[in-house]
């Protein structure tokens, strides 16, 4: 055991959003307030970025309910960001801003760019002699974090991604034509999570359900193969159900995609129109009709049709995150353990903060079928279990209910101890 | 009172599915079965195009559990066509199926152009001498038939699009970024009810909530007007929601798109590519980054969150058909007409089917706002009440159970008495 180490807490949130983000915000707030050691909660506002610039907010100061609410409230409640801490600078501004509120504990939720600026900022902190500890929660709808079985959001973008996938079906199934191609253009930058979570749309022991052909990045997509995939399919069934993740890429290594390349702040690639170039592969070649869906952050933002199970573990890392910080944990990040038991269930375990930051996890090939287009009962075997329960969401006006935390309210900022 | 009129009844189901077209189906079968008159139940596969074929099952041998289990399924459970009669031997042939099979009851479930084929087949059953009683069933997402407050299938598909444009704008608060564009493209051809439906998403007495701009058909469309618009927002909002439906016009009435103008059977025109038009005007102009979600067919199949009252609504009036029709009633269709009280309720009406066949019905112009593209309270007076409750889903393996009209059992498909 530790010392007891006495301060302040902040926790913020990072990366693009996922439906049960602030499932994890819920349950950091919870259980930082049954820690003595832990005097103050405070929130930094959109990620490291916000924190920066001392945007914190004291959340000891939100109800009750709105806590609660978090728990059915999709997208990340205190902002995010994609921002990198690059300069020497921003790290020594960030651990004076630590110094300055007393902050001795930072959990930060997000995927592999966040776990390493917890990473650096826990380094850092070290360096410059301020004793505080950081915990990483994951989170991330693309599932590609090593260290964990899987993600928080990861269950319910593929709940929702599966059950639109089942929904689509019926509607070509009932348009009977022959000669229809559907297409849904999922999420996943660098792995085919996403995109084989579409798989838990068929029935057990009905292989030939839609969707027919899933195309991911762990693949090496050949347009000929394609085309003869989509025949195959059509041979047989009244309709082709296509799903792709954005992230797919030819031998070579290069995205598939109809659009210019661009990149976002990281230097990753910003995909788009992956679907639109499928739909035009067959059309011209197949002649086929094509209809395209793409999801875009609507899947990332579906609380109304996420996992319960997924909602739950999220609550519980946050949960868990803190426990590991009061006995002593520091420049680690909670982990899910799944047990080997027949029943599923996760403990929650720790890893090092460098061995996930900037890796991918992408899907083992030998959960691949050799078609290279379908998932086996190992895949299954490991998603089926993330997507059970449906998280009770309060409906007002016909519509959901969300809970916001007043960021601008006068008097809730914190008062900036520092001047730039 | 008529004369009891003595024989089958067939129903099928046309056009574009629905999320909740199967309630209408299921509420038909329900109340068949309780009029002596009627002997025996069909159900028509695939539309006319299938009956033209004495592709007929009989809907009587299926289980009370399937026929419950139609009211959580979503697109039609019989199948569908987009099939015009236009030949005089395709409708010769259509009342040798019906005196073939003895059917005295047609009840077709469809659009506008289902509501013609079945004004074709009242008139051309009289001439033929062929005693029959044709009542059409409203729906479609779309919400553009005349004759009725509004059609089936509309509130379901409005709930889900104000849901997701609801999660969407929370992801787009949290990345705070200033210079997003998030555009949703919805479908509806004529008319622009879809996409209004989507300011549902805004909280009551809060104009300024996402989404900020909805185009509809109804207002002609100006690119500069557009870009000014999105000028406008993004000084105050630090993101802009843009809402379109697929069937944007400009002034001179030509479809706003990108793609290449393809045609269906009935000679409309095949959409799409407006999403993508609009985003790269925003982008190339002003510099923004922009995402795009295009719903597609997954918004006309989206059960797991559709309206109780529309699913009910949808089967009473399939209830309500039959009864029209037991009763005497012919060549009309059934409708919902609202009443005037304060408490939102609404009676079944009839309409003749030549007022319904191929009109369109338009957002009121004076429902729509000054600005041109938001709604003003009496759309919003009018929509409420048809998106309230959710209706139940039972899940089974983590996502939405459906059921299945087996059409290929053997012996269930009724042998053809016509030879081609």
């Amino acid at each position: 055991m530790a010392d007891v180490l006495e301060g302040n807490c902040l926790v913020a949130q990072s990366g693009g959003p996922t439906s049960v983000i602030n499932s994890s915000l819920a349950g950091l707030i919870t259980e930082a307030l049954n820690h003595e050691c832990i005097e103050e909660v405070y929130g930094g506002l959109n990620g490291i970025q916000g924190i920066l610039k001392e945007d914190i907010v004291d959340l000891a100061e939100e109800s009750q309910q709105t806590i609660r609410g978090l728990r059915s409230t999709p997208a990340s409640a205190l902002g995010t960001c994609r921002f990198k801490l690059k300069k020497l600078q921003d790290c020594e501004r960030a651990i004076e801003v630590f110094k300055a509120h007393n902050i001795r504990y930072f959990f930060y939720i997000g995927g592999n760019d966040s776990q390493d600026t917890s990473n650096r900022l826990s380094k850092f902190s070290k360096e410059k002699g301020h004793e505080m500890r950081i915990i990483g929660v994951p989170k991330t709808i693309d599932n590609d974090l090593t260290g964990t079985d899987h993600c928080p959001g990861y269950g319910s973008v593929i709940k929702y991604v599966a059950t639109t996938v089942k929904e689509i079906a019926l509607d070509n199934e009932a348009m009977g034509r022959g000669n229809l191609v559907m297409i849904l253009e999922v999420m996943g930058r660098s792995a085919g999570w996403i995109a084989a979570g579409a798989s838990l749309a068929k029935r057990r022991d009905h292989p030939h359900d839609p969707p027919h052909l899933i195309y991911l990045p762990e693949v090496a997509f050949s347009p000929q193969k394609y085309i003869d995939d989509v025949k195959r399919i059509l041979k047989t069934a009244n309709s082709c159900f296509v799903v792709v993740g954005e992230g797919l890429i030819d031998s070579d290594g290069n995205y598939i995609t109809t659009s210019a390349t661009q990149t976002d702040a990281f230097g990753h690639s910003l995909l788009g129109g992956v679907g639109e170039y499928l739909g035009t592969i067959v059309e011209q070649h197949l002649g086929v009709d094509v209809r395209i869906t793409k999801l875009g952050y609507a899947q990332r933002a579906a609380i109304h049709c996420s996992s319960q199970v997924d909602s739950d573990e999220s609550f519980a890392l946050g949960q868990a995150a803190v426990r590991a910080a009061v006995r002593g944990e520091n420049d680690k990040m909670v982990t899910l353990i799944r047990s080997d038991s027949e029943q599923y269930s996760c403990d929650f375990g720790l890893c090092d903060l460098n061995e996930v930051a900037n890796n991918i996890k992408s899907i083992p090939q030998n959960w691949i079928n050799e078609d290279g287009v379908s998932l086996n009962f190992q895949y299954l075997k490991y998603a089926l279990p993330l997507v059970q329960g449906e998280l009770p969401i309060t409906y007002e006006n016909g519509v959901p209910k969300f809970v916001h935390i007043d960021k601008y309210r006068i008097g809730k900022k914190l008062a900036p101890y520092l001047i730039e």
